[in-house]
């Protein structure tokens, strides 16, 4: 698919979605989930409407749930079968968790970032601006106590999460012009999303929230100046490119992004324990081939941005200072409004204090 | 478990294997996997016996079959079963693969490294000095054309393999002198696996290769002077550190450690296609369960030196580069005598060319 006809793919989609979200259709009959233990139980012991958040035709972000589902499908034999629903199709992007909770769907796949207004520590799960890089958050997730945490901030929200995809930093943004001090945001009109959103915002900038499919208008329009959304592949293939020249790094305000399958706790409950069993590996499996996805597929288009005429460029040092200072308050800030994001956050700091004596010492200089 | 329990377990259970292994017994009755793809099967799909080359109560390298075999067994309600066996006890530890090959054993779980002797090209696949870092690695396998080379590469040998869990950098080794220079190796008696055993050879070392549960006694006794092994938590269970007080860092000879579930290939052939398909996923949620385990378990290891008298040290960087350039001459000369080594060698270094883009922009400078 050309970058134009996928744009246009992704436009419809999420118009046909705002049409397609004004009325949620109720789960169907066959959903219900299969209580039977006993293996002789017919095939289909799982059917589930599952709406996303990121279209499948976008490369990692969108197609890790494929994976999910079609590994859950070849492994089960087909008895375990999750029905993707493209961004908008059945719930708008952002409000899949609300239909999880209600049980209008059984499960979703998301960054929980997006809950921010609802769940002020929901960001700390889906990603943090001088934050864990990957494999740190799947140490921290694993084994530091941050899935007990994540499962309990959520299961308050009638939901059972699962870790279930994760990427490399995005890239700091999509600009028309160069970034060469931090007053150069000042009154900048920019799509950001998650604790970024408020850390760049902070620094002057008025921030917009848009879901991917709307961004490329509001760009060309000059209804914002400046964007940031996801990984080069994607970003290049919404055409951020054709209307903003300069592709900033390094990731700041995501070092690393997770994304999880939010599943009705009503419904996980339910679950005989060997189908949550084959569920969690699948996702587990899922943070893998996500993140292999993600590292091995920007270098190209790097490679190939003079060729569409993008330059990619670093942010000084200085600027890097000044927004992880930023940061630092606005963790502060949020941590002392809301219990949860205060547990989270010490959680994850006293991991990072601790695997910092590792990081530091076990691998090569960047360099080598 | 003390650690002076769990090393004499770990040298009572290869002593028991250096006799066991004198009569590798044949497969019994019940392993034929079954070929039905009905799914009204009898419970029972698979009973293999797997030997490993590292015990279980060896945290990170020696628990991480146990996952596998715990989840597979979980996600198929008990009808997917490895029977693992310790290091030894059917099979010597260097010689798994060998009785996969020859359907002693249906699979085996091991570090293909051990492989050097007969397979040259196996080490790519397991740890390269100067080589990938696990997530680099990651992504070379599953979306640039490693896993077709390594399975190409095993298929001579009658195996199939899984990739199936991988480990940070390992230290650079223990030491009893500190290594201030490369002089300082000349006619080091030191114990190295690998290709980094290449190199340090060629480096001067006198260098011989020991499974991990002959390592301390062999220290102790003085038969050699220094020894790698593997990560600060499993090197320090083993009691290196209280006979050689200097451990090294960064893990130059192998910045990722990767290992593999090796299947005898007429075995992985009768079995259908749903159980390929889940082991396959659980192996793959095993990379993101080891690695995240050895990344997570290091920082307070390296905390708690100064209380049992070691010193953490880095290398400086002279000797680095030093060994950088032996590293090169190693890899020259062993592509230039094994086609399969050069080939996948080829790949690795075209993928890394092509990441070295990614990874200079994407990532936060080290000191972040």
């Amino acid at each position: 698919m050309s970058q134009r006809a996928a744009l246009i793919a992704v436009i419809v989609a999420f118009l046909v979605g705002i049409i397609g979200s004004l009325a949620v259709r109720p789960p169907s009959g066959n959903t219900a989930p299969a209580q039977s233990t006993d293996s002789t139980r017919a095939a289909q012991r799982i059917s589930w409407r599952v709406p996303i958040a990121f279209a499948t035709n976008l490369p990692v972000i969108g197609d890790a749930i494929v994976y999910v589902a079609d590994t859950l499908s070849a492994a089960s034999n087909g008895a375990v079968n999750l029905q993707v629903f493209e961004p908008g199709e059945i719930v708008p992007p952002f409000s899949i968790t609300d239909a999880v909770r209600d049980g209008k769907v059984e499960a979703g796949y998301t960054w929980l970032g997006y809950d921010q207004g609802k769940v002020a520590a929901a960001p700390l799960l889906g990603a943090v601006p001088f934050g864990m890089e990957p494999w740190e958050f799947s140490a921290w997730w694993f084994d530091a106590g941050g899935r007990e945490l994540g499962e309990a901030l959520y299961a308050k929200q009638n939901i059972h999460i699962l870790y279930c995809g994760i990427t490399g930093p995005e890239t700091a943004g999509w600009f028309r012009e160069p970034l060469e001090s931090l007053d150069d945001v000042q009154g900048l009109k920019i799509r950001f999303a998650g604790l970024g959103g408020k850390v760049i915002e902070q620094a002057g900038a008025s921030v917009t929230m848009l879901p991917g499919g709307e961004i490329f208008q509001a760009l060309e329009k000059g209804a914002i100046d400046a964007t940031e959304y996801s990984l080069p592949i994607v970003d290049q293939r919404l055409g951020f490119n054709r209307v903003a020249g300069f592709n900033y790094y390094p990731g700041w305000h995501q070092p690393s992004t997770s994304f999880h399958l939010a599943v009705n706790l009503q419904v996980w409950n339910q679950l005989n324990p060997a189908d949550q069993g084959l569920l969690e590996a699948v996702c587990t499996a899922s943070v893998t081939r996500n993140l292999s996805r993600s590292e091995a597929l920007q270098g190209a288009v790097i490679a190939g941005f003079p060729d569409v005429g993008v330059s990619a460029e670093t942010l000084p040092d200085d600027v890097l200072r000044k927004l992880e200072e930023i940061s630092g308050q606005v963790m502060a800030q949020e941590a002392a409004r809301d219990e949860d994001f205060r547990l989270i956050h010490e959680s994850q700091q006293a991991f990072r204090n601790d695997y910092a004596k590792w990081k530091s010492r076990a691998y090569l200089p960047r360099d080598f």
